[in-house]
């Protein structure tokens, strides 16, 4: 217990097992069996303690816990750890709107910052490992379709009524801290010398480049004003490959703390964008001689066909949901040829916010604080 | 006292006079002497009582109080009185911001829905009454700019940092009610058949036009998402001629209970929107033969210089506030081509955004719920 702060304090292992044990939403998962339990410290991520608790009867939970500050970065870098409870409230309203892609919470402990949640087992491993060995998922953009279309049509005033939006709205404006943490690493710092961006030496030049073109700044500028002032829908906030496990059948998402009332198109531009990170970075990947060319195509099917299918499958919600939200009139839906038009119009703006939120989220990672493995390895 | 809830009460002359002699910050503006007081109902507007207390001493305040319902439609239209609490809110944000051109708020009490306010006295008239009487105002568009650049540009990201935005944002959604009430009334009723309109017999067809131009609904159904989901600035929300108050010299912004944070071109759009629908209303006002040619022309030359003029004052308070607000990077403001092209986009977006606020403002008005007595007379 490293940390004291208002009922907060940092587990450690006995800690853990000691909450596990006095928690029955969560030991009840364990079988009330706390006998030969094992506890594995897993965070690779750039934010959190994770743990992975098992027992020798084959009960598992994942446990994540909060720290008042960026783990990657240090205590230097504060971030409240009330993160916690956007990640909890969004994975169980996503996972209520798409329960086959979003991992169970157990429970969620406000005090101790700590989700207790389904252990997405092996041979899940996160997309971006996937991506890097090579591995072909063929139900990849199938599933991530599905999961996009359904949390966000089902999120936005489609579906909702302003009355239910604008107290969503109102709470979500708590998790501001993540969201000025995604302004500063995503729309700013990729575009002015920061101390946190990496690109030394091999990409100095390219991010001075960067930092000289006004078109480029010009366009970002209107990316993040979209970001801070639009409240579409409830994003993910961090949907890149990270953010994903994967098997050849299973696709879970996970990690959605920067979660809030966003644009739609900075959830599809992510994921999109960050695919096509992974088929530039292929070509330093080839597996002694084999090269990769089938799996770059294969990458850029993915990418298509994730598009396509969300296209199809948010029309076909829509389609289904008439009348049900407030954003159009009642009477657009009794016309088949102006709905056309209104969902055309719908579709192609968010086509082009995510192109434009993909790109910056590209850029960012090419240039910002957190590369990704695909291109550092 | 005709109602009762929580605290609430509908004030009766007597009732208002008990309420001011037991609060200080009231009584003292009419000098604690409520020896002669009078008290008039004045309210003509469509939702609140409004009284003017002045005693023989000279002193004078205004009370406004909200009722649970839309006093000129009924009971049968319910409609929380905690608009009152945002009427206040915004009444002292605005006023701190623009202290020329907004009445001092002396008191808000929460239980009774009530502000007590500044008397805007004599010769002051509501601007729609001036305009039907033909009474020009020379520095109209120089105060109604000056108000709408400061309130607008101060409560905007050019000026907060995104966590003052969105603590704000998440207040103002509980102004939800009202909100939905402009939903309703100008951007859903006006296209479709509804009770709430009034149009018979002249107007019937040119309503029936509006209900069958697809393009049109279109159009007004990107506006509606704007308004519904873009927290740009804290704007009055209901921006009329009806709403400002003027003397040749003064001119005082009232009734901002619809305030929330939206778009700013529906503030910009409201006011310019009324000016022209003044303009097209002169025709059916000429005073025994003189016609209003010049009065017109007055009338467009201060469409004109509202906008000009809120150009100039908003890109000066820009200027003059670089590095401040957090929408754009620091970097945008040390090259000046670069923020020369960020300000045109701005503007040019805030206009667009404005003439298609100013023409739902227009049709609404025409076709909708609530005339203007430009035309009604």
């Amino acid at each position: 217990m490293a940390e004291v702060d208002g009922g907060f304090r940092t587990l450690d292992e006995q800690s853990l097992i000691d909450y596990i044990s006095a928690t029955p939403a969560v030991s009840s998962r364990l079988g009330n069996d706390l006998e030969g339990i094992s506890v594995k410290e897993v965070g690779d991520g750039n934010l959190n303690f994770v743990y992975i608790v098992s027992n020798s009867s084959g009960g598992s939970v994942v446990i994540k816990q909060a720290i008042p500050y960026i783990r990657c970065i240090g205590e230097s870098w504060p971030m409240t750890k009330e993160r916690a409870y956007f990640e909890a409230l969004t994975l169980r309203e996503h996972g209520r709107l798409c329960t086959a892609h979003v991992p169970e919470v157990y429970n969620f402990d406000r005090n101790l910052s700590l989700i207790a949640m389904r252990y997405v087992e092996p041979p899940h491993i996160i997309l971006r490992k996937g991506l890097i060995a090579g591995i072909e998922y063929p139900l990849l953009a199938e599933h991530m379709s599905e999961y996009m279309a359904r949390t966000l049509f089902f999120t936005s005033l489609l579906f909702r009524s302003t009355t239910e939006h604008k107290r969503e709205v109102a709470n979500y404006c708590g998790n501001v801290e993540l969201c000025r943490l995604t302004e500063q690493v995503v729309f700013s710092d990729p575009y002015k010398v920061s101390q946190y961006n990496r690109t030394s030496p091999y990409l100095d030049h390219d991010a001075e480049i960067v930092r000289e073109d006004d078109i480029l700044k010009l366009e970002v500028a209107g990316l993040k004003s979209m970001f801070c002032e639009r409240s579409q829908a409830l994003i993910h906030g961090d949907l890149h490959t990270g953010s994903v496990m994967v098997t050849t059948e299973s696709t879970q998402v996970i990690d959605p703390e920067f979660a809030f009332y966003g644009p739609m198109g900075f959830d599809i531009g992510a994921f999109v964008g960050n695919l096509i990170l992974a088929f530039f970075s292929q070509d330093g990947h080839t597996d002694g001689g084999k090269d990769r060319i089938a799996y770059k195509e294969w990458i850029l099917k993915t990418i298509e066909d994730t598009w396509n299918l969300f296209h199809k499958k948010f029309i076909c919600l829509w389609n289904e949901n008439r009348d049900v939200g407030e954003a159009y009139l009642v009477d657009v839906y009794k016309k088949p040829e102006l709905l056309l038009l209104v969902q055309g119009k719908y579709m192609k703006d968010l086509f082009h916010d995510s192109l434009g939120f993909g790109a910056a989220k590209m850029i960012r990672r090419i240039v910002g604080v957190a590369h990704v493995e695909d291109f550092e390895s």
